[in-house]
Order: C-alpha cells, then sequence, then structure tokens
C-alpha cells in the first residue's frame, strides 16, 4: 500500500468536514436552526436517487449526478455560501469559489484531484445532462425547504416572487416535471402569504 | 406525470430532514458540537468515492455503496442514534430499527419503497462485497474524527481501547488495507494519551 497516498487522502478527508460549519440562507424544516452545507449535499444527493425519472434526459449516468451533487458545495470551504439574490456577492463568485477549488482538490492524490476537479468543472458549466439535473434539484431542495418553512427566510431577506421563480426557471432545463412542480410551489407560496407577489 | 407519486417522494424528502437532527457520540474536528447523522452519511459517502482501490472486492459496484451510505441512518429518524458502547441500547436497537424502517421507507411509492428497503436490509445483513465496504467506512469515520480530537468523546464516555479495537476490527472485511491503517491510528491514539489503554 502507498502510504503517501493514503495520507493525503486522509487530509482531504478531515479538511472537508469543515464544510459542516457553513451555514446556508435555508433553515431546516422544524424551523430549528439554519442548514449547512453538508446537509445540504446530502439531501440533494438523495433527492437524486429518487428523481431520475423526471429527468430531461432519462438516460443520464445518476452516479455521475450523485457525484457531483456530494461535491459540488466543497468550494464553499474557502468561498462561503454566496446567498443566491445576493447580486454584489454573486459577481466575485466564480473567482473565490474557482481559487477554492484549486486549493482543495489539489489535496488529494494528482489522479483523485483531477477526476473531482472535472466534475465540478462539469457542474458548475451546466452542458451535459448528468450536470443539468444535478443543478436542478440544487436549486428545487431549498425552494422546498423554504415552503415548508412558510417562507420565513424569503421575508426575512425580502425576496419577491419575481426573484424566486428567475432563479429557479433552469429546473427546467434539468427536469422539466419539476419545474412544473416547482412553479405551482410559488404560486401557491404567494396564495398562503408565504412569499411577496 | 403522476401527481400522487411526486407528492410522497416529496413527502419523505421533507420527512428525512428529521435526520439533521439526529445527534451522534462524536464531534466535528473543531470540537465545535456534535456531528449528526446527515453529516456522518454524506462523509462516507465521499469517503466512498476515494477509497473503492481499498476494498476487499474492487471489483465491487460502487454506487451501490454509496447508495446503502447515503440511507444507512434514516431509520434513526425514529429509533435515534445508538451509541456503539452501550451495551443495553444495542440489545434492542435492531427491533427499534426494523419498525422505522417499515415505517420511513413505506412514505415513498411502492417501487422506491423496496429498492431502498433492499438496499438498507443488505446494509444491515452485510454478506455482500458492497455492503461490507460500506460497513468498514462507517466505522473508520466516527475513529478519524475521534483521533483528531485527541479522543475527547472517548475520554468522556470512558471508552478503552480493547473496546476501539473490537468495534472496528470488522473494517478489515471489507477493506484490509483501511484496517490495518486503522490499527495503526488506535495505537497511536494510546500512545498519545487520547484513549486509555
Amino acid at each position: 500500500m502507498d502510504h503517501e497516498r493514503l495520507e493525503r487522502q486522509i487530509r482531504f478527508l478531515l479538511e472537508i468536514d469543515k464544510l459542516k460549519s457553513v451555514l446556508r440562507q435555508t433553515i431546516l424544516t422544524d424551523f430549528s436552526r439554519q442548514e449547512n452545507s453538508v446537509e445540504h449535499s446530502w439531501h440533494v444527493a438523495v433527492m437524486a436517487l429518487l428523481f431520475q425519472e423526471y429527468a430531461a434526459e432519462r438516460n443520464l449516468e445518476l452516479f455521475r449526478a450523485v457525484r457531483m451533487l456530494l461535491i459540488h458545495d466543497l468550494v464553499e470551504i474557502d468561498a462561503g455560501d454566496t446567498f443566491c439574490y445576493d447580486e454584489a456577492a454573486n459577481a466575485v463568485k466564480a473567482e473565490r469559489e474557482v481559487a477554492a477549488a484549486d486549493r482543495i482538490f489539489a489535496l488529494l492524490p494528482a489522479d483523485q484531484a483531477r477526476e473531482l476537479r472535472a466534475l465540478w468543472d462539469e457542474f458548475e458549466a451546466g452542458e451535459t445532462p448528468e450536470s443539468r439535473f444535478a443543478a436542478a434539484l440544487d436549486r428545487l431542495q431549498p425552494l422546498l425547504h423554504n415552503w415548508a418553512t412558510r417562507g420565513e427566510r424569503w421575508q426575512y431577506n425580502d425576496v419577491r416572487s419575481t426573484q424566486v421563480i428567475e432563479r429557479n426557471r433552469p429546473i427546467g432545463d434539468g427536469a422539466p416535471d419539476l419545474w412544473a412542480y416547482a412553479a405551482r410551489l410559488i404560486e401557491d407560496a404567494v396564495e398562503r402569504g408565504y412569499l411577496a407577489p
């Protein structure tokens, strides 16, 4: 066994523990606290296990999408979670995240660094059926949480329905049926007063 | 689209959010708080993406192991996390967890309930290369955390090295090289005074 190789893998695995402390804008469905990026990553990965049937391209390689979802937020260890409706922060987000990817994946042995970096790049580019499906779930999960918590964080952050529709429309590229569902959920949220029209 | 089917899937996805509030005995590597079962599940799933090369059976179906790891703790939503060194609690653990599996997977459409339940049963039985590999990672991850946090929770729970060796020996069935590494980690923990001999 190559001990140096295993030590690098272990260092990476200990490093990514930090993602458990990166908080997101969404809260848990029991309203108890903000969700962190690891919890979100797990939730969307499980979602992928159930939702292949709604993918725009049903023959996609599901494990590829799951691997992307498991690692898509690792860059937030350095770059933090960027609130999707914060335009100023999003303007410089890409640069910060690329620097983070350069550092974090490089902790691994070169072959695995390349493999995970390629998955992250593919997710970010959004040009494959797998990455578009993964991106759809990445957006649907917080929408579900916001609906289930009666829009508490939408109200707290002064978010309006037009912004939520714009943000979630790309769900349709990866999973058209889920976008139809999401659009009804947004309408319902407005009707119930969870979300400002 | 079958709306009733999607509604069942969504109900399941909202239900499993509760696993984020099930606390484990391990703490995060920055000592800040106890880890929860979702964070553990994500961590072992990522570990699986890196460690196939150490599996006893290298030709195992990796995605099958990853799916098991993503859902293996869902029963804790009802049954709670059972501390591995609590003998009394472990004696009645199986019964509580089977009842939990009966309830939780049944929230899904029948075909997906069967599929996830079969994966959970396979993980619990530990008779396939995939389930033995998954079980090895399920044990290695908290060992790594305990080592990285200088054995704080071992000391708090009055755990001794003979117990840790017994608990982790099955790592060898799923990933012999990782058991060799783990055994050295346990020795090192005793030498450093993290763990009572």
